[in-house]
């Protein structure tokens, strides 16, 4: 269990929820486009947004959506601890700062004072294109750059810390993590980093997120893709889905059909997706098409369907609902989805 | 390290390149469209291909593709051990079969006698949603009962046998290839079960399976998907380079950018992409918007782009190349992928 970490209204770690991240990739001084963006991540299920501050301007900037927003911002600081320090007084939510180059003890410890003063978290943000220099490379030394500066905040008697060690090697970034884990209780910030577009870099992702999360190891994810980042929203929710860390949802289990599926079962998938993109309680939906793993998944399912001949058989919370022909499949489903949505 | 099966001309396990398999959906009888179907499957890169057969109109067409194609088929078998021998007699690379409704030992045991005449190996599939009765449910109970039938063989004399345990559930399914490659060395084949619809399935499939591979877990895997069986071998191998075990190809890394890029980031991606896709050697791009990750993401990658201010710096095989304007950054890479191609 690690520990937890207040970033304003939002928990990190100690068994909370585990939160969706993401970043944003407008110019951070163009209040309008950046507002526009926060505004879409929130609506699509983001929990902290972070914002590359590189001077003056950003700052500013900033303090508008600080002012606007009520979900956490976190600033994201390469190279310059003054704007770190800047960034902590004006009320962010966190600040990340890349241990491989922000500089020396001394700017690390005025930075401290500053976290300390505002109540600040700081993620120690390491990542393998930016490592600092003489830890060498891979997983140990992601992972010996990170406990090297968390070392460093608690001599300063800091302890408000999340961690990240990023790769864009799927396995170097799992090898990371699980190092870290061992040596510390802070929170673990999951990502792996510049893992190309939406195809390959939700693959890439899938893996080395969801591989941890499975194991229970990590405690806010950060999905980063070439793109809009709302699709990096997209992809971290699924991903929390499928290794049940998220249940407030319609899960479909469908099969990949074969041979004896005796329906259109793929557009069937699709119309209950539709149906129920807007669900937001635990419901689960077998969409399933024949006898061989139908009726097992069906009946663990609240509702199913399992082909079988030239008939259907739908199943409603784990019993045997009703015998009917394979055109009804849809009409009837819908009409048992509904039921559900109603309660 | 697992023992090695061979399955006509591919081995499976025993260190051997970890192989890509889908199934058939069409109707097995139905010769035109099963050989349009194996042949997309064989031109997207698929190794091993499967097909239900349920009767003996299926058999007859069996033959057929066996006589036509050199890529090795699995009969997948439910219910009917006859119908498994028959499979076995006529020539199948493999022969699924599922514990939970095969029938008796004796069954089994005539089944053997016809796979050792015929060397034909068996895949002992075991899925959540058809386990054999009084084994519970859950990682244990898929592992119990791929283990106990993997000991009936054994009992007869055969070990020609790969294993598959899955589940519709992601952890469930990783936990219970960990059991069982725990206590036995038949090589394994990785799948999620009824894992749903490209885009969701796709996010299941790549963290049950990536992740057991990123630990040295799996000899051969399928990705299950509603859809064309096609979008499955894609997403395998995807799987596979994303973990590092298909290496021929053209990785691209990329950032999600931030407010520091300073230049269309996303339209370079998708022009390196569409210009590498033919790329069958390794090869890797690193397209990155700035100086914080970009210099160290682009030294370590065969050909590498970072902005920085307003100009970008390319990189090749580890050195910096040329400073030139944003705009020529596609042009550029361009003629530099050219010349690797053409070695």
């Amino acid at each position: 269990m690690t520990r937890t970490i207040k970033v304003k209204n939002v928990l990190i770690g100690g068994g909370n929820r585990v939160t969706v991240q993401s970043m944003t990739n407008t110019k951070t001084a163009d209040i309008a486009a950046t507002s526009e963006q926060i505004e879409r991540l929130i609506k699509a299920g983001c929990d902290i947004v972070r914002l590359a501050v590189c001077g003056d301007e950003d700052v500013n900037a900033c303090k508008q959506y600080i002012k606007n927003f009520d979900i956490p911002l976190v600033a994201d600081i390469q190279f310059d601890y003054r704007l770190a320090i800047k960034c902590s007084d004006i009320g962010f939510g966190k600040v990340r700062i890349n241990p491989g180059n922000i500089g020396d003890e001394d700017k690390v410890r005025e930075l401290v004072a500053a976290c300390k003063a505002n109540h600040t978290p700081l993620r120690i943000g390491v990542n393998g294109g930016s490592l600092e220099k003489n830890v060498g490379s891979g997983a140990e030394a992601l992972a010996k750059s990170a406990l090297k500066n968390v070392a460093l905040l608690e001599k300063f008697g800091f302890n408000d810390i999340v961690i990240s060690v990023k790769s864009s090697d799927v396995v170097t970034m799992i090898q990371a993590n699980r190092l870290v884990g061992k040596e510390c209780d802070y929170p673990l910030h999951l990502g792996v980093t510049e893992s190309g577009d939406v195809e390959t870099g939700t693959i890439k992702s899938s893996i080395g997120i969801g591989s941890l999360l499975a194991d229970g190891i990590g405690d806010t994810i950060r999905v980063s893709l070439s793109g809009d980042p709302v699709a990096e929203v997209v992809a971290a929710k699924n991903i929390l889905r499928a290794v049940g860390l998220d249940k407030n949802y319609c899960e479909i289990i469908s099969c990949p059909t074969c041979s004896r599926c005796g329906y259109d079962l793929g557009s069937v998938v699709r119309a209950v997706r539709e149906a129920t993109n807007d669900v937001d309680f635990p419901l689960k939906i077998a969409v399933m098409g024949c006898v061989v793993n139908g009726p097992g998944e069906a009946k663990s399912a609240d509702l199913g369907v399992a082909g079988g001949g030239d008939k259907a058989v739908l199943f409603r919370k784990g019993e045997i609902f009703k015998t009917i022909p394979m055109g009804d499949i849809l009409p009837e489903l819908n009409k048992l989805i509904a039921e559900f949505k109603k309660r």
